[in-house]
């Protein structure tokens, strides 16, 4: 019942937020294009909404898997296989989070047709972005929204010089092999085996080869890309061993556990809006402190001029403190971020920290700020947070939140 | 990629509530008993709380498991066996929580060290609880914490009458073999291999027997007790396919899961007191037919006299309705809940309908009545949350979190 350590620092980075991962001395300098399957029904989750499109903050879980790949510069296609009811939806999906590369494909009746209806989509003139057919294909699942670029790095590029690559985590459980009767035969000895999990790549070649070849009954009852390759076109697949968040999300709780990687994720980092008040500064840097140690990175600016503008186009979350002040500078800050036009991959989070003298007044007695910052978080803003906190100088705090907007607005323009 | 399906039926029932299943035609009429391996390091989980001590809805982990066996009734004692420097951590939570099944001794360096060191406890005068060395042992994870009693039936049955039982469940993703180059040697059929999960059953002799004759080899690097009962004993498990639910908190974002399903299972059910009044039955009984579509039980009761009383003994979540009503209602509640003195198991969420004619007031206006509740998830009470809810009868309804309280307090006495 050993695994290895699970460290933190695999948690890849989220779709939105600049990688601070570089691959460094790997570089992928060849056309890669990506088949993502996500035909399932989503029986298993106990959902009536299949998982790929159950929403986890909001947004689907396919739109996360799709942006780890739309943010990788080197990959130039995602041809997503839906199911023909879900063209529409997954079309939309592509369109309202700018999901550019995505092209939709409808798909077939078991999951290697829909992969192989992906490699095909490949060779075709609409789905061809750029440089024509892909010199390697990575296969992935819908349901993995994880997965980082170092990963999709080291598998393309053993892909591309061994014909044949995928990921592989240790096993979880002990895996035994088990008579015909339901009794105990033998326990495999773990240091041999492997899971394969995803992404998997492949030259254009030997995946397009391997389908060729492949019998009706792999294609029906067959699960395994890496198999068809080694029997087919007599490659033996290079294993690279992945992170733990490459997991699978499966069941109804993976969604939950999904959402709680996201939210962590989302709540790394902060700008805080000081002005140019001492007292603003002081409980700025104060907050950094406390902050540091929950591993939160807070940067603090005086406002979003010059230099500091591109913390609009980078940050999910700001904290705007005002000394005595009114509502008008949170009015200015969500202004702007509002003519900055991001894609709406997350919801933004502004808190309005109200440093006051006096003692603290009830939630009661305060509760005309908090309906005025409700209103600010309006439809015309989309899926963002806004929320009130004051703070006395005596220290105490208390916090309220004050109004969140669901609602989503189309996109005006491409995200820049 | 293929795997069975995740029948929501098949959530394990949570602690403190009335079991519905009825294991029916097995009857478990030896004695048994459980060891609880408990002394990982939780190094996975990248926190410094090792897993099974981590909150879960403000109670830890290891409480649930606990009571997962506490609950049924033929089983005797359970062994939990925890690292030297958690004994008095594990002793506390066992009494915070009224576990009185719960006997803690301190483990071994490894964890088969640790088990065998439970197995031995079994037969010391002092851990034994009735009927002495058990038939049967039943040894589980900690952090598997939704193993149900049907299961634990099978076990039990299973490893009386073959000498040792586990559970197993379908491949989650394709082993696959590994060269020691790092490639594809070949991938397993995957219909002739299980994973082994937890929980497993022997009978005392054979695992008592399978400890006294392994080496140290076995006790410092091996891990699956179905092993050793296989090469020491000659026993060949019986292997019994388990839910899906059986799966090993690992990760950080098993907690999330493990947390939501703890949520959906206390969601399930609410009590609704309506007093006499017939707009409060009309707005129950409009309550309980949107419950319904949501899956959710919800029963009505004019108030909690006579065999209504018995609520107050099974169910988390009560509704207050109101009319023109006050505080004094809930307050009258609480009271009963208090002195009901239940185990500290979950928390207690207790939501008055303030049904009022009069249009909405702002939340500015009804500030007043979230105080005053708020008030009332004082400290005396634990881990209660109050919540005020006011509707007009012209159809509006305005929800407000009015107080919680996460304070604990010693039990007074033994849980009924």
């Amino acid at each position: 019942m050993e695994r290895p350590a699970d460290p933190g620092a695999s948690l890849a980075r989220l779709p939105g937020k600049d990688p601070h991962n570089n691959p460094g001395d790997v570089s992928v300098d060849f056309p890669v294009s990506v088949v993502l399957p996500a035909g399932g029904t989503g029986e298993r989750t106990g959902l009536q909404t299949p998982k790929q499109f159950c929403g986890l903050m909001g947004r689907p879980l396919i739109s996360y898997t799709a942006q780890a790949f739309e943010r990788v510069s080197w990959i130039q296609c995602v041809v997503v296989v839906v199911a023909t009811e879900s063209l529409a939806l997954m079309r939309d999906i592509a369109q309202r989070y700018r999901h550019s590369k995505v092209r939709v494909v409808p798909g077939g009746s078991t999951r290697h047709r829909s992969i192989r209806r992906g490699v095909q989509a490949l060779r075709e003139p609409e789905e061809q972005v750029g440089a024509g057919t892909p010199k390697v294909v990575i296969i992935h699942d819908a349901v993995r929204p994880f997965v980082d670029e170092d990963m999709l790095s080291k598998i393309a590029m053993a892909a591309k010089e061994h014909g044949a690559a995928g990921a592989i985590r240790p096993l979880v459980s002990t895996v035994i092999a088990t008579t015909s009767e339901g009794y105990l035969d033998h326990s495999l000895e773990r240091a041999k085996y492997r899971a394969s999990e995803m992404p998997q790549g492949f030259t254009y070649e030997v995946i397009h080869q391997a389908y060729q070849k492949c019998t009706d009954y792999d294609l029906d009852y067959g699960t395994e890309c890496l198999h068809l390759a080694l029997q087919y076109c007599g490659t033996n697949a290079k294993l690279i061993e992945g992170p733990p968040t490459l997991w699978k999300v499966t069941y109804k709780r993976d969604l939950a556990a999904a959402e709680s990687i996201i939210k962590e994720s989302l709540s790394q980092s902060s700008c805080v809006l000081t002005g140019d008040c001492p007292s603003a500064l002081s409980l700025a840097a104060s907050l950094q402190k406390a902050f540091t140690t929950q591993h939160m990175d807070l940067d603090i600016i005086p406002n979003l001029q010059g230099d500091h503008a591109n913390y609009l186009l980078k940050e999910w979350n700001f904290i705007q403190i005002s000394v005595n002040g009114s509502l008008s500078e949170v009015k200015a800050l969500l202004a702007s971020l509002q003519a900055a036009e991001r894609a709406l991959l997350n919801p933004v989070v502004v808190v309005w920290v109200h440093l006051s003298g006096a003692d603290l007044p009830s939630i009661g007695e305060t509760a005309t700020e908090p309906a005025a910052i409700s209103d600010l978080a309006s439809p015309r803003l989309e899926n963002w947070k806004t929320f009130c906190c004051t703070v006395s100088t005596s220290g105490s705090v208390r916090t309220q939140r004050a109004g969140s907007s669901q609602c989503y607005v189309s996109p005006k323009s491409p995200q820049p």
